[in-house]
């Protein structure tokens, strides 16, 4: 049961964007799994992806045609299957599909990016998903961004979208972005994937610019079980299609829309936590007082990734001995208890290393009894801090990771 | 069910060693939960202890009556509440139960050890637990090992022991441990409580030196979930009452005994990982063609606390994706899948990064199958290797940490 996360029906079209869902039985048959985002020509695309050594291979090929600096043209993506650990043969069939898809619009094929997630080790099943190739070109439609984030869905319950429109100096800017991705997630890049694209015209700069600064307060912020996939690909896609002239980083409109382009990454970096697997929370942990922000974030991820945590917070017990534990194994050099405080939402917990006086059992108890709430933490020795979102760890997390290839 | 554990009904005693249980009614009636052992004078006592910065009351009690070189000549344990989070109390609760120890053995109060273990952030019950004292000071003998090891357990399923006895120049040694801990385990430092006898005639610097080269080699190769406990403890105790002179780091002895404390310490540490919570599989990994030893253990540790592998471990799938993101989220610099490969026991998965061509889904399930195995990883990049112990992820990790306090 996702935390509080439906359908996003109420996506926007982005000027300069067509997207084309098809159904390429690449695991089995009966569902969309193959997604061509077709780009109006003349876009500026960047990418973060994985730091796991075992990149998969439509990462390589990415990684390849962005940093030849090709003219990006469109997006294809593939369920069912990651394409990794596949050694040379992978690369070449990511390509062969890439290929595919630029002979069909008329580009090249390394202005073809090609994506994929799913099960890990085995071969793409290249001809059905070439034969996949012509019905997602007729299906390309503006309209289409919930049939799309279905479309890209593994172990995910519900798809995840997300819209917003500004306003800028030139007019109106849309964003809008899909992702996928339930568990193997980690911020040391991100979700398995996530494109967001928008009709701003911002330069190649300032496209690289956004997407870092909206990974890094968006997608490396959540964290479901801190295990990092070898397929993680963030895109982001300015068809230049709004306004009439090239936003830089210095333009006064850069900040509105770089702040659109992160709050769709982070109502999608929340979706995939909400949709953890198995959560029945949604946890936002908050670190303050600390001495720099590395620290800060070494903190609210020790105490995200603690699987002691996590299983009580499942079972609704302020078990605040665990949160304690996780701070204190964070391995921030020369930590005292003594300025150590926690509370629960606005429950204090801990003061000066020690319980509260006024905190009583049934006060923690009914924080995190409800689906969402805080964990904050001060380390009282600076003024850096840092947030992470995270979810429970329960029951179906095991089932779901236990079955997942049965 | 713990891994192909059993009651330890053949522990040795040691001479100079007498163990006294108590029932002190800590969390609940109805146990044993109090552990007197008195040392004979003279004996030697060195411990290592967490390097969690909420490190528990007892364990600031122990560093200091160490650091100070008291002549230690009992140790008191009690299960059901860990006396951590408790600040300036806490440490004055362990130093009473300690002092009415030593008033009852006719010694300093700083000869006293007091270790704990149970729930986080509640004051020891002192009343109860001085009562319990005259009742275990009663019940010494050299014979309760395994009593001794029953009344430190709190989750555990099964008590945790093992003895050697090795002959040296001067005659046979015995060495006898116990050990306790199940959940929070992690090689940083190690098991929640354990406490080693023998009666080997160290110098004192010969039984600091042990103790730090068995932990090396067991309990900090063991972890169930990562977590680190606030009040992790091992101390080796040398009652100096084998042979005539004393041994020292030089002697030709030296080794042999060294040999069977570290095999007693690898044997408890591997017991609390074939009894870690809801353990059904005890899974070697050992990790080699490393550039240096750290690697090799930070790729092994990055397997062993993969949510992900431990899940599709319990669920008996040889799914080597995963073992595979694992290794490649380890953030070894520069590692190249090319060079990587991995087998199950002896069934090669991964040669070159990519999957083994003889390898079948079957001969891995077979593997996987077993209650027993191993993960082997070459990193093919140097001759450094390391080796952990850990247990899969099952539904009762889930249950039991859920349900832990209530």
């Amino acid at each position: 049961m996702p935390v509080n996360l439906h359908f996003p029906n109420n996506l926007l079209p982005v000027a300069g964007v067509r997207l084309g869902p098809a159904e390429a039985a690449i695991k089995k048959p009966g569902r969309k799994d193959l997604l061509l985002i077709e780009l109006a020509a003349g876009s500026r695309v960047a990418g973060v992806f994985t730091q796991n050594s075992f990149a998969a291979a439509p990462v390589t090929v990415c990684r390849e045609y962005l940093a030849a600096g090709a003219a990006i043209r469109a997006l294809v993506i593939n369920a069912g299957n990651a394409n990794a650990a596949t050694g040379n043969a992978g690369v070449a069939d990511a390509k062969a599909i890439g290929a595919a898809v630029a002979q069909s619009l008329g580009c090249e094929a390394t202005q073809v990016l090609p994506f994929s997630t799913g099960v890990i080790g085995q071969r793409l099943p290249v001809a059905r998903m070439l034969a996949a190739i012509p019905q997602a070109q007729a299906n390309l439609r503006a309209e289409s961004w919930g049939e799309a984030a279905q479309a890209i869905m593994t172990t995910d319950t519900v798809a995840k979208g997300a819209s917003r429109r500004v306003n800028t100096a030139q007019g109106p800017v849309t964003v809008t972005g899909i992702a996928k991705g339930v568990g193997m997630i980690h911020p040391d890049m991100a979700t398995l994937l996530a494109f967001v694209c928008t009709d701003a015209r911002l330069t190649p700069a300032a496209t690289q610019a956004a997407i870092k600064q909206a990974a890094a307060e968006s997608f490396n912020c959540a964290t479901v079980d801190g295990d990092t996939s070898t397929n993680d690909s963030f895109v982001l896609c300015a068809t230049a299609q709004a306004g009439t002239r090239d936003i830089d980083i210095a333009d006064a409109d850069y900040a509105t829309i770089l702040a659109a382009i992160t709050d769709v990454s982070i109502e999608l970096a929340q979706a995939i936590v909400r949709d953890g697997e198995g959560a029945t929370k949604f946890i936002t942990i908050e670190v303050g007082g600390a001495r720099d922000a590395a620290e800060a974030r070494k903190v609210a991820l020790s105490i995200a990734h603690s699987p002691l945590v996590k299983t009580a917070m499942f079972a609704s017990d302020a078990n605040w001995g665990r949160i304690v534990m996780a701070i204190g194994k964070a391995g921030v050099d020369g930590l005292h208890p003594s300025t150590v405080s926690v509370a629960l939402d606005a429950v204090p917990l801990i003061e000066g290393g020690e319980p509260h006086p006024a905190y009583r059992e049934e006060l923690g108890a009914a924080v995190v009894a409800q689906s969402e709430f805080s964990i904050r933490v001060g380390l009282g020795r600076g003024t850096a801090q840092a947030r992470v979102w995270t979810c429970d760890f329960s029951y179906d997390y095991v089932k779901i990771n236990a079955e997942y290839r049965t």
